[in-house]
């Protein structure tokens, strides 16, 4: 018999490939098996010529060339597809087997597959996995969680595969169930929202204060020098210089509609639903579902009144520094919900999860990596039951440092008609949460009024009154309803 | 045999019970049956006493005391007690029946059991019911959908109990499948927004006037005389001037913690799902979870900076029409967001809704009824295609002329470190909106740098392209993932 793989990759797609290559670069040796196996000839003979890699034509083949326990990778479309795949293999596979599935599934979905191999014998792993085609060629940030016993088998390839920071791993056992994906899912909801924080602040750059393409990305190549150096801010650099074979700006011929669906979309309606203010990647997903309405609003663009000019009147030079301070907060209230978010799920679904070490994961690899993330890790480090972000040293005095711009420049964009919603939800959450009164006392009242709804009273919470406001109610108290 | 009810009722809680006593004043014959019959007796010797309605101690009584076809509406907790009870029913009933859930119940759920009655003969109805326990008491809003054979039965009794708002009735059929409760839920969604923006007023009034609860509630009678003539509005007033025992407004004595569980979240929910950007709506379901975290809050108070005054310096009679403009203008973004859901919601799942009718049930009896929309129904009658609330005429001119009080507003606030985070979403979204170019380009070079997206070009749309931006990627391109 020939030499036995390492694991198995099931999938060829962009990522599967590339990891696959990520693999064998450390000394691993990979199997792989794809639906259409012309596919798997074709990798073998191209990118993958010269490697240790195998190929496969059936899952039998695919399953009787690797070493026991079985480490199986899927990277298949999400979805139905995942659960097939699991069927077929289920059959195959021995009690101790591992099957770890590395896409973009559901974290609910993951946790009930987790369920469901637990139950026949075997070792289930949702695993997040991000930094594109580039990340999963050259490191990736892996989110791997799920059955606990699996990781000791496949911690030595996700560590070898993974980014490096400073010589550490940014890949970590997050947790039970489908934690992994949900820590991927909050990962890609933060993308969401840094992403739309550098292009509010590229807008401003470019409508506020008139700036080309050129000298915003000297200005976003300044900045990735500083506390915003990040993966993003760098290839915002790269972008805005980019020029078309005419010699334009390639930026400025994009069409400006974004797309939307996944999980960015899933992060925030699981917020909506955990009850957590994740606001700004609330925004971030719904800027996007506006800038899909081309025509709508080129015909608003000509119908609606907004201020005549959109130029900014005072010191350009002086503006750009606010806008910076507007990124950099509005950045850290986003992150600082996004751990919320991560904190209520750990509650709801009771996983234990180490945040400085989802920090960490983070911290390189992937998309969102930044210098930033080193500084989260420390702040979790510091405290590992810290309440909030927002409420860390570090951070507390980075939020501080910015107020004077960060609040010129939503307070200036509201006046010049230029929409920022990222950055005013963040300075409305940043000015909401450090609100000891909010005016939601009116609200409890106006819901006892219409649907005596009881509310508590600041002096003894926790008991429920109701008012008659009128003097016709009648004496039955709501119970079922809520209009 | 005794006479025949004209329709059965489910459920004695307090909206149960008033429509009941609604029914009966028009001159229907309702039989009453409720799971703990002992709540029967009571409500029959108690508020139903000298009435003619009549009770049951079990579903066959119930049943054999109605005409036929026989019209039964539940109104029970929302979730499996509605299948559990249309599963008691359904061996009781016979073709051509009608079983209505005036619950609270989700959409899609309607949608999903009026398909199994409709298997099986029986016609179903999902009907919203919005007013309160007073609404439900002296006319609701009625927005029933469903199997429309059932509408010609129970029209007659539906248009009688509904509020009437200069002779017409507050209730119509909306349309298919879960629609009713569809239009129900977005009602519910407006109704968090709109409680969100006087909450919003009122937090100003406040801390940047340092008004007191009496001076405030002068202020919303007097705006309630105006474009802002709504329900909400008025118990604003009466809440505002409501003393407690000892003299001091009862207002200020309330935990400022609200509630938010519920249809306020599934409309946010349904618009990201639904890819449409009701801003408002999430951003006012936020804030009520904001609201929620009291010692986080209390916590930030005393450790994250803010402007060292709130205290507005300008005029302050000014400023408090700028507020209402703000308010107006807001609500107006509010409406056209939740109109832009049931336009998407309508394309999605082929219903035919008529706008400028919806626009009529909540006209009266329900908790948005308001003068303003009887705007929104003028707009609609004018164009019943029209794209936005927005693009009408007499909106247009209201948000023109609302122009610097709401920019001032957010841009005083965003100085002042008060959070109006649905005043600011409601500017951004109007001036992304009216954005001919927005920056969602960089977002998609962006997506394509990473992740090899594609993106489309101005001049090409439809034609998605990938550009290699640094030189080092491969030969795939991205189909199954999204990163």
């Amino acid at each position: 018999m020939n030499q036995l793989a390492d694991i198995g990759m099931i999938g060829l797609a962009v990522m599967g490939q590339n990891l696959i290559l990520n693999m064998n670069d450390h000394g691993f040796v990979v199997c792989v098996y794809n639906r259409t196996s012309e596919k798997v000839d074709s990798f073998l003979q191209n990118e993958a010529k010269g490697t240790k890699v195998l190929g496969s034509k059936s899952l039998e083949e695919l399953v009787s060339k690797l070493k026991r326990p079985r480490k199986i990778m899927m990277l298949v479309k999400a979805g139905q597809g995942v659960d097939d795949m699991i069927g077929q293999l289920r059959g195959l596979l021995q009690a101790g087997d591992i099957i770890i599935d590395g896409g973009n599934s559901e974290y609910k979905d993951s946790s009930r597959r987790e369920k469901e191999c637990r139950d026949i014998g075997l070792l289930y792993v949702g695993s997040g996995v991000s930094g594109g085609e580039q990340g999963a060629r050259e490191g990736p940030s892996l989110m791997p969680g799920g059955n606990h016993l699996a990781w000791p088998h496949i911690a030595p390839i996700f560590h070898s595969i993974s980014a490096k920071v400073d010589g550490e791993s940014c890949c970590d056992w997050v947790g039970d169930g489908g934690s992994g994906h949900f820590v991927k899912m909050v990962h890609n909801g933060i993308e969401y929202g840094d992403m739309q924080l550098i292009s509010e602040a590229y807008h401003l750059m470019k409508v506020a204060l008139g700036m080309k393409a050129e000298e915003m990305s000297l200005v976003f190549e300044e900045w990735n020098k500083g506390e915003l150096d990040s993966y993003l801010i760098e290839i915002t650099r790269d972008i805005l210089k980019y020029k078309d074979s005419d010699g334009e700006p390639l930026v400025d011929k994009i069409r400006d509609s974004a797309g939307q669906k996944g999980t960015g979309k899933w992060t925030a309606i699981t917020a909506l639903d955990l009850g957590v203010p994740v606001t700004l990647i609330g925004e971030s997903v719904f800027a996007r579902c506006l800038s899909s309405l081309m025509n709508e609003r080129a015909n608003a663009n000509v119908r609606l009144k907004g201020p005549s000019n959109c130029l900014y009147k005072g010191d350009k030079k002086k503006f750009l520094t606010y806008i910076k301070q507007a990124l950099y907060a509005s950045k850290i209230v986003s992150y600082a919900q996004g751990f919320m978010l991560m904190r209520e799920a750990a509650k709801e679904y009771n996983w234990k999860l180490n945040y400085g070490s989802i920090a960490m994961m983070w911290r390189g690899g992937c998309i969102i990596r930044s210098a930033f993330l080193g500084d989260i890790k420390m702040a979790f480090d510091n405290n590992p039951e810290l309440e909030s972000l927002l409420l860390d040293k570090f951070f507390i005095n980075a939020t501080s440092s910015c107020q004077e711009g960060w609040r010129n420049v939503v307070s200036e964009s509201a006046l010049l008609g230029i929409p920022v919603p990222a950055f005013s939800t963040a300075l409305s959450f940043y000015d909401g949460y450090r609100t000891k009164r909010l005016p939601a006392n009116l609200i409890q009242a106006q819901r006892d009024y219409f649907g005596a709804h009881t509310y508590e009273l600041l002096s003894s919470p926790g008991k429920f009154v109701h008012t008659n406001w009128t003097g016709h109610g009648g004496n039955v108290s709501a119970t079922t309803y809520q209009v």
